[in-house]
């Protein structure tokens, strides 16, 4: 490969922008980046305003062009629905371009289809973004995990209604208000069946359980049931039953079969899953002999769900390039040996626990010595008395942990400091 | 490749034997494993109990042997420690052989030394298993997250120390009694300094660092405190805070360049770390644009850290094939369509709400009735009254789908029921 890659993108929306966002600035990412190129950009009206800029003539309606350009190696299908999505996908393919798509709704059904051309033609089809948006999911579960028996897949695996579970949980509202909510905020749709109702999690569960079992499953014999009629008494009964209330898409290898299915399920309050609030993604992995695996991330969003359709066109680049030499994914750093920071200059946040003889002015001594060192305190705490000690605890805001430093170095030496112990310096996670 | 590949495995301990397991029992694990093969095991005793029986001639003492036989494809080192192990790995690089190791130590010591010999001799070094064990985060960290600029990878990546925080947490106990349950558990090692004091963890976040940022992270620089000073009164104080004290190791991208440093840290509760406990690993990488995916699971044992090292024999085998079709870690799926198992067969737990007047005899002829239908009861609870109704919450043991439907729909007939309602049936995560 002397050229860069040169890839048609169908569709310039959510996922779109934020695609040619990153192909467009690949500096501190991945070096092959630099060897894909969009050439042409697929959309419904070129009069509208988009976030990104392209030279004159990339841009067209014309997309029927670009899967069959022969120019083009690889074909990025971020246009949704089903059709004309499905059979630009199959001309792409037959016309020997590679293909990486977001689209659950066409893989879910027409997967089979469309792996069997793309077999047939010798191009690979990468879906990594059709299912947990940016959670690498997809390719986990056909290699690493793949050498495992999987019994099980557990999946949060649709963002809007977790975020009305959520919601309901937190504020003991019911269904339809948290739902005008939601859409009010934007996370759900004017029509929100699609996502309620289940089916966008039944078509990501159709797709993670054919590549998990290796069998192809048919998206019409997923059993499935949407979250209309929970409603906020049971979740406040399986709360104090122990139980949080989540859509899981389950499939489970039975004696008898594969099971796979979409429904609202109480979830044990200590399971991996209960926790996963909002509009987050967990997809949770059960295998002989790996034991319980999670993935939890944004399930959804433009960037999110960008970094896993670049992921794909990246290791598309890879496999093209693997022949030449080593796998370019695996290459030792690009970079020379450089310094690490020092720990002197760690900004962060610590906690502090001081004993010192109680006497009046021993907080105020305090709070002056650490702000002399630029030190802001969060919180200071006299907690504790034994037989005439104070014992403080004291939590900072992000401070330079050599400035910290100074200013415990000096605390034995304040007024009305006597017999002092500092006995725990801890770190806290920095704020933001 | 019309051969299998032939490998040569170095040690036969805990991780070892789970490998030979894997690679033994290849049936509804991935179709390329039936393509590799055990041809050589190295140990340091021949007569001891093995659990995995070989063909004879298989077993040697002679390493040396083994990673300089020409027969051999691939070597996996899995015999821990300094030495030996890096010139044994040097070694079967040098004589064309892809290398698989476990070995944090020696990868995060002379990763460099070992990549830049392969790059030269044009063989695959893989290290999944080096980090969070079963976990895939290598590969991910390599491949789909690699297209993000990565900010920062937040890491509980020691058990050991995360077991003895977990318990300090629970049981309100210090930590020397808690170190010494865990050594009588098997969880600690009798010398427990490369777990407690941090080591461990800074060897794992070296090599993490090195892989997400591109430069070569020196061991040496890195800050490391273990958790031999947390106190069971700063638990109870971070407690009270709203944090948890984990033991994390920060990889950190800093205007001035790299930060890599492993210390107990206060974690506020609502973050995604706060909640991985006992000997559980949990990987947390944020990045421009996916945001933060985290990756959870066993981060030892034998069988986890097995499935790792089989998928990076695996992926060898399909990058040794790649050149010849389409990547046959991409295939279409081996199996026929079947059925899926219908629902009614589902075996699960119930949840559901029924509402019915209020009068004796009520709660006696519901549990009749499940009984009948033998739905096994967890807990029936009437937790409400409205006017002269009755509500009542039922939890089922596992049961048959079908027959929890039956019984649902005679309940309306039964004597004492009167006016019944059932606003809710929800499935409830079944029991193992
Ligand atoms: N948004 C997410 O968070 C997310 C997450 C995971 C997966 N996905 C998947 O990613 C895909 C794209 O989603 P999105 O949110 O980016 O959609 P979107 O914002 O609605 O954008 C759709 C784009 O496709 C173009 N388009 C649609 N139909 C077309 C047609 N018939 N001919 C030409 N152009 C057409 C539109 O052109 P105009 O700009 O000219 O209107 C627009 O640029 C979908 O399959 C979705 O399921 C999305
Ligand atoms: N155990 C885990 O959960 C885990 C998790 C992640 C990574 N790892 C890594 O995996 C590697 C292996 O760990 P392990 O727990 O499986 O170790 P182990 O149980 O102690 O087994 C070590 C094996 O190597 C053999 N061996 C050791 N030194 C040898 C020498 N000089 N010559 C020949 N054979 C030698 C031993 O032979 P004999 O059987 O004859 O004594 C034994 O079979 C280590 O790098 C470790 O850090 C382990």
């Amino acid at each position: 490969m002397v050229e860069a890659l040169k890839i048609g993108l169908l569709g310039l929306g959510t996922v779109g922008t934020a695609t040619a966002g990153i192909l467009l600035s690949p500096e501190s990412r991945h070096p092959l980046l630099k060897e894909i190129e969009i050439a042409k950009v697929g959309v419904k009206t070129l009069d509208k305003r988009r976030a990104v800029e392209f030279a004159d003539g990339v841009l067209t309606t014309d997309l029927e062009a670009i899967v069959t350009d022969p120019d083009l190696d690889i074909v990025v299908e971020l246009i949704g629905g089903l059709e004309p999505a499905r059979s630009l996908i199959l001309k792409a393919i037959s016309h020997q371009k590679h293909v990486v798509t977001a689209n659950k709704a066409v893989i879910s059904r027409y997967g089979e289809e469309i792996y069997r051309a793309a077999a047939e033609a010798g191009v690979y089809v990468l879906i990594e973004a059709a299912v947990g948006g940016g959670i690498p999911i997809i390719r986990p579960l056909q290699q690493s995990l793949s050498v495992n028996r999987i019994d099980s897949i557990l999946g949060i695996i649709n963002g809007t209604t977790n975020f009305i579970l959520t919601k309901m949980a937190t504020e003991g509202s019911d269904f339809s208000e948290v739902l005008t909510e939601a859409q009010e905020l934007g996370y759900a749709e004017a029509d929100p069946s699609a996502d309620v109702d289940g089916y966008d999690a039944a078509d990501k569960i159709t797709i993670l359980a054919t590549l998990a079992f290796g069998e192809q499953v048919s998206l019409e014999q997923v059993s499935c049931e949407g979250i209309r009629q929970v409603s906020a008494v049971d979740i406040q009964y399986a709360e104090r039953l122990g139980f949080e209330i989540k859509l899981l898409a389950i499939a489970q290898r039975e004696q008898s079969g594969l099971q796979v299915r979409v429904h609202p399920t109480l979830v044990p309050k200590e399971h991996p899953l209960a926790n996963i609030d909002g509009v987050n993604n967990a997809i949770l992995v059960e295998g002989d002999p790996i034991g319980q695996v999670m993935f939890y991330g944004p399930g959804a969003g433009g960037g999110a769900t960008a970094s896993a359709v670049v992921s794909d066109l990246m290791n598309i680049a890879a496999m093209l390039k693997v022949s030449q030499a080593v796998n370019p994914l695996l290459k030792i750093p690009q970079h020379p040996r450089r310094e690490l920071v020092p720990i002197q200059e760690l900004v962060t946040r610590f906690y502090a626990r001081i004993i010192c003889i109680d006497r009046p002015g021993v907080i105020g001594n305090l709070g002056t010595c650490f702000g002399k060192h630029k030190v802001s305190l969060e919180s200071i705490v006299q907690i504790d008395f034994n037989n005439g000690f104070a014992e403080i605890v004291v939590v900072t805001h992000n401070v330079k942990e050599e400035n910290f430093r100074q200013a415990l170095a000096e605390i034995p030496h304040l007024d009305a400091i006597e017999q002092i112990q500092i006995p725990s310096v801890l770190r806290v996670l920095r704020e933001k």
